[in-house]
């Protein structure tokens, strides 16, 4: 294993390079390394894997210490990881992509939707382990205590033992908004099922215009089964699934050739 | 089956109102039913599943006329489909969803990166069938014959038999951008494995500033597969994934377990 001085560590997040989380994340992520930052320049909660084709994008060095380099970018969390991939660290090997910590939950189905577990997807297909880190409470000023304790614990085992575990690691990591000490533990689980509903209020403009504005409530369509990431938050475990991203429906396959005919 | 005066169709895209893509979705889809189609008042290529949180959107009524009722929205194609579903269309069945005709491919890991598919992965929560239409050319005058006797086969077939394959389908076609009778027909197939790479080009601005665009060449890490999408295309035929929206991987569950212990 890499000692820390030989280790790079590259941080993002979807909150911004302002977000409390975020430098919750270069504070742990500096235990175990150098560290390289690029976060969006505004808020991106909620911009899923979304990248930037249409518009330029501009860089903006933030901080620059003995180990620290952290940059504002003004595009997406994806973007702020391709930036860095492909042009900025170019020569270097990255040894791990932290994205996060954010404020609020993205268990379950919010992983589809999702800044941060966009930035750490995109992350891992550059070939190294990646890990979302999310804390269930939106607050600016949450408390990312337990949260630090628990990535420092996930962060050093798989920088440990991850590559044992055939593709690059990409996990989706939520810690319960509750005391440190009421924490039970760490619970590897899948993703849970269930759909955001009743999603947009309705209002007028000062001006008479009606508008919508997203909002809505989540439906766990399996609140019974103790293997979800819903379960374990709910229960008070820390949740972590492993993501991969083939989206193909292989029980479907057989069923659909069936279906359209052709080869 | 329902007969066409029932049935209600539902149509957005990514690419925005206006574009000649989503004419074309229309037409095929007032074959089948009544169209009601909320698409992106700008452009939305590459918006992923995103949603828009914090901003109120607008919706302005583009079109109406027997059987076809149009608007255009001021956010992602993902909050077209959820402003529909959750309050335009909330006290009717839709029976399905069509987004697209993307100007420009979707196909392996695209499905990822995808407004197009953000908004029928989005559309399939709903529990009706959804289907993602792209023509493999990024031309704003691209022609769609072959994208839209296609498109008619498989609309067909879906809402014939389609409801016996379990959970709602939710597929990713895309059409080579070939002439119609150079097509070999309909495949159904996996996605693709490859990764996006080189993705920005460093210039500056008329004032000296960096600024990054994004560009960048298509990795495919299997091109000697033939049950994939991207060899589908490369070999003429219309490529079919049915897409699941879990992302859990389970092949690595069990080792995470023993790598984090806890529970």
């Amino acid at each position: 294993m890499k000692s820390k001085k030989d280790r790079l560590i590259f941080v993002t997040n979807d909150d911004g390079f302002s977000a409390a989380g975020f430098e919750a994340a270069i504070e742990v992520a500096r235990e175990f390394g150098r560290v390289f930052a690029v976060a969006p320049a505004t808020v991106q909660s909620g911009r899923s894997q979304a990248i930037t084709m249409y518009e330029p994008l501009f860089l903006d060095m933030k901080r620059c210490e003995e180990g620290i380099e952290v940059y504002a970018f003004s595009g997406t969390p994806t973007d702020c990881v391709k930036v860095a991939f492909d042009n900025l660290l170019k020569d270097e090997k990255v040894d791990l992509v932290i994205s996060g910590i954010n404020h609020g939950s993205n268990s379950a189905i919010n992983v589809l939707y999702s800044g941060t577990m966009g930035a750490a997807i995109e992350g891992s297909f550059y070939g190294c382990p990646a890990i979302g880190l999310s804390l269930t409470d939106h607050a600016a000023d949450a408390d990312f205590t337990a949260a630090k304790k628990y990535a420092r614990e996930i962060i050093a085992s798989v920088l440990e033992g991850g590559s044992e575990l055939g593709r690059p690691l990409c996990l989706n990591v939520n810690v319960p908004n509750i005391a440190l000490e009421e924490i039970r533990g760490v619970r590897v689980c899948r993703q849970c099922r269930g759909i955001w509903t009743e999603e947009f209020f309705r209002h007028e403009d000062p001006r008479g215009k009606p508008y919508f504005w997203l909002t809505g409530s989540y439906t766990n369509y399996e609140p019974e089964s103790d293997d979800t990431d819903e379960w374990a938050l709910a229960h008070g475990y820390v949740s972590v699934v492993p993501v991969q991203v083939d989206m193909t429906s292989y029980a479907q396959l057989t069923g659909l050739k069936s279906l359209l005919g052709g080869e």
